[in-house]
């Protein structure tokens, strides 16, 4: 998908949500649970609950792949059943030598067919640049992340200029690719930091985690952050999935989402 | 395993050799093809071969997530036959926000079973501290990789006592876990990095990639990275696993492992 699409789509639904299917096993209704997939069954009935509202689906992997080969099934079956343009992305955070890189970008962008994949900046360029080798296939690059540990490293290490690494992060990738192959995580718990985000990244797609459970700020983060063309995925999990935990889960899953999107028309029509 | 049973390994095969399992299917011998798991089949007969001389093997997951739910399979299977008393590392780098860590945790120490996983430490303490609480589990986080890139970040982003930011992953992360239960990531391709590491972390266990298509250099990181109790994982993966391409592959294997096992008990007795 390219940066155009994604825009259009932002446009059609007038929303910028990102739903993440971090589906988990103990937190499946009940009455889910005898199904022969209950992890994809959940995710089925999500999905067509809230498909209407997310311009974007994002599984962690961790919660597939706790569950060992089943799991893996589950994100197949998964990925297949999300509609055509709707952007897919794998949160997965990888990022390892570069022949290592090169096999998880196989991974993840040909046999699971996913649009994008959260990489970890850590071990530098060539551990991302296998992963921006693919057409029409995005990097969402960890930059400024939505826990507390994001204070450890991203906000305290600093280059010789006097700028946090999570900045250098953001300046250095962008050498590396392009704003049609590249976006950066930046957390909606440090909604202070979109300002200098933008300043560095203009054009660039952000992912936003951390609004919902981890207490992040819609309306200022999408003040600071949208762009004439978008620029903004916020993603909810645990609000949208887990709004109810009876047999009405599907619904209360629309409802959270539909609210969501309520808000991110409102500031579309704002802000872009 | 704890720390002294691992010295106590590499005291009984006078070799602190890991082996790693990166096995890549275009790599694999042709007569192993029509084999019902050709990955285990190749594993399997890796293993017999280099058992006497591996103190560890470390699966490079990347291998075997790209190959999707049949990769796991294999895997599994591999795990399973890896013989008892041998240190088993998933290389995963993996590191996500506190719920997310847990649950790659159980994945790789409970359903899988390793003794230990590659941890990147970019979203910092509490993305790795649910590693941390598996009792006899190790997490070993990157702090020098091998590669190219290494030069991006951790060595370029300072803190404001002006040390590169791989550093100072090693003063953190010692607040965070003991010796006993976390290990670092030091690349053979920078010799010269190993006396600050063993300055700074002078009882840890190193994980050190690099050794062979990379280029390290195996008695220079043993001459300063080797400790009264050991300390050192050396891992060689590609000169080991394709030392022959035909049928005669596993025992060009072994020789190789026998080879770079001379050289470590050499320097077993040099330092420690």
């Amino acid at each position: 998908m390219t940066k155009q699409q994604l825009w259009e789509a932002i446009q059609r639904k007038q929303s910028y949500l990102c739903v993440g299917l971090d589906t988990d096993w103990q937190k499946i209704p009940a009455h889910l649970r005898g199904s022969p997939d209950p992890i994809f069954e959940f995710n089925k009935q999500i999905i067509d609950a809230t498909a209407d509202f997310a311009v974007a689906y994002k599984p962690n992997l961790a919660f597939y792949e706790s569950l060992g080969p089943a799991g893996w099934e589950s994100l197949q079956k998964t990925l297949a059943y999300i509609p055509p343009g709707i952007f897919t992305i794998a949160d997965a955070k990888r990022g390892d030598i570069g022949n290592t890189s090169a096999l998880y970008a196989r991974a993840f962008f040909e046999t699971l067919s996913f649009d994008a994949l959260t990489v970890a900046p850590y071990m530098g360029r060539d551990s991302v640049q296998p992963f921006l080798g693919h057409p029409g296939k995005w990097v969402v690059l960890l930059a400024l992340t939505s826990n507390e540990g994001s204070q450890d490293f991203q906000q305290s290490a600093l280059l010789a200029d006097g700028q946090p690494l999570y900045t250098s992060v953001i300046r250095a990738a962008q050498t590396w690719g392009t704003a049609e192959q590249l976006m950066f995580v930046v957390g909606a718990t440090h909604p202070q930091a979109f300002a200098e985000v933008r300043r560095l990244a203009p054009d660039h797609f952000l992912l936003v985690p951390g609004y919902g459970a981890q207490g992040g700020d819609l309306a200022e983060v999408s003040r600071l952050g949208l762009t004439k063309t978008g620029g903004l995925l916020v993603n909810a999990s645990r609000g949208i999935l887990y709004a109810s935990s009876g047999i009405d889960f599907a619904q209360a899953a629309r409802l959270q989402a539909q609210s969501i999107a309520q808000q991110m028309n409102t500031n579309l029509q704002l802000y872009c």
